[in-house]
């Protein structure tokens, strides 16, 4: 399941380096001497949980069947194809990973969201493709692991 | 929108005689004299809500995807069909819903989700359908409403 | 910090069976093969976050304040003396630490919580003390660690 | 217990035109055109619920108990009175209070308790009062209205 993870995010366009990269840009003021390496294995350790594993799954699973034209069901389909900003069942997924890491992570969460620095600009800009799920994950990985970074470094 | 929440409610089994029926089940003890047109009602008012709305459309469009073989990945599929006790984003959809209720609706949900009442319980039994994620919208509407009703009875 | 928050349990008349009979009740239908000392161990490890501990003294802190008419506010004095049931902050407090352990946990905390089994319905007895935030906070180690059975054992 | 709050919030140093200057920064982009007595009315509404209302009195009661060295417990008091970044419980009462407003709450809390502008960044600065608390609900305060303006926007 862990294999099927990475290599879903991979097929997406996501690899670990970048949401490495997310993890770096939040932890830049607090931990500016960790390494990439390090993050790395951290977010590794967060995609190995098993609830992290199914929200993976489960949102990147809507992306592509909305992009292929197969959700059955018109509505959801143009929500989702255009990103509606009121449509906030992507973060409720990206929520159900953040609660597993504590406060930090939710806030975490909040502020890359808005910013969309990096691989999550990249991907809001594809527009031939829907990444309304993978967004929200992306940011909740890192916001995961920054916060996993942050209470283990005291 | 609300009306083809109520459709898609009617279509898979649920009216809002059966939620309702769930929401005097929780109330039972703390307010026996309120009836269940009053409940209906307040079912309502709860289905108007945007964000309930989508976590409905959402997760019943999967429930639908999943039973008729359409989900085109087949380790979630074979999740939902068999509706596995450790996958929980049925629940953090349910969870989205209940929040925006507050910590009654949270503890009713929790609750109602395992003694599985009524509605409930028959949802759980079609062996033929997909259910997974009908059964905690059920719950978390009940357990919603059963909370707007608590906190309007003060 | 662990020391004192295990010892806060004991003052306040919490001791670590207590809190493993509770997971008992919350496992025995799905894991009854579960032994008590097995238990105490994941419960313990509950108890080592850091989040978990500081919901531990807040909550306690605020319970022996109401207790001891030392709050300097009559209105949250009250509330907390009388457990008032639209007070929702002991929950909120309650899904901190359950937040952590998944979906699985918060459920369970919900059924608790509303059945109070044990020492829970003990502390809810004691009439001339106050345990608003206590009972709650004894059903969410229960919640959290009969939740992080239910992943182990899989 | 608005009036209350309201006072407790003024004799706190946060007025109600405090609070919507941080939505106005929240919602600049996006709806550059709302006034201020608009914001005005729809904090107050989110002050009327009483979940809200909760989380207000307790967060500051505590912050109060810290300032006067009347906590009971040293430990909690230092972290309360040095606001220590890995103390989660006052985030956790703002999360009650944004999770009653959905998604765009959560999101638009995270972002402003890491950019901490206007009315939160002074509040941060006053080095002799205990404010660990109170930041937290002014800025769920903020993300809670403009969630609401967002939604009603459509």
């Amino acid at each position: 399941m862990y294999d099927k993870c990475i290599n879903l995010l991979e097929e997406r366009g996501v690899g670990l380096v970048d949401i490495a990269q997310c993890v770096l840009y939040l932890q830049k003021q607090h931990h500016p001497e960790i390494e990439e390496a390090e993050v790395i294995e951290v977010i590794k350790n967060v995609i190995k949980k098993r609830e992290v594993q199914h929200a993976i799954i489960t949102g990147i699973t809507l992306d592509k069947l909305a992009e292929s034209n197969s959700l059955q069901d018109d509505v959801l389909r143009d929500i989702l194809i255009n990103d509606k900003s009121l449509y906030g069942i992507d973060e409720v997924l990206a929520y159900g990973i953040c609660n597993l890491y504590g406060s930090i992570a939710l806030t975490n969460f909040g502020y890359i969201d808005r910013e969309k620095p990096l691989i999550i600009k990249t991907l809001n800009e594809h527009s031939h493709m829907c990444h309304t799920f993978l967004d929200d994950i992306v940011g909740a990985l890192a916001a995961a692991a920054a916060s996993r970074i942050a209470h283990n470094a005291e």
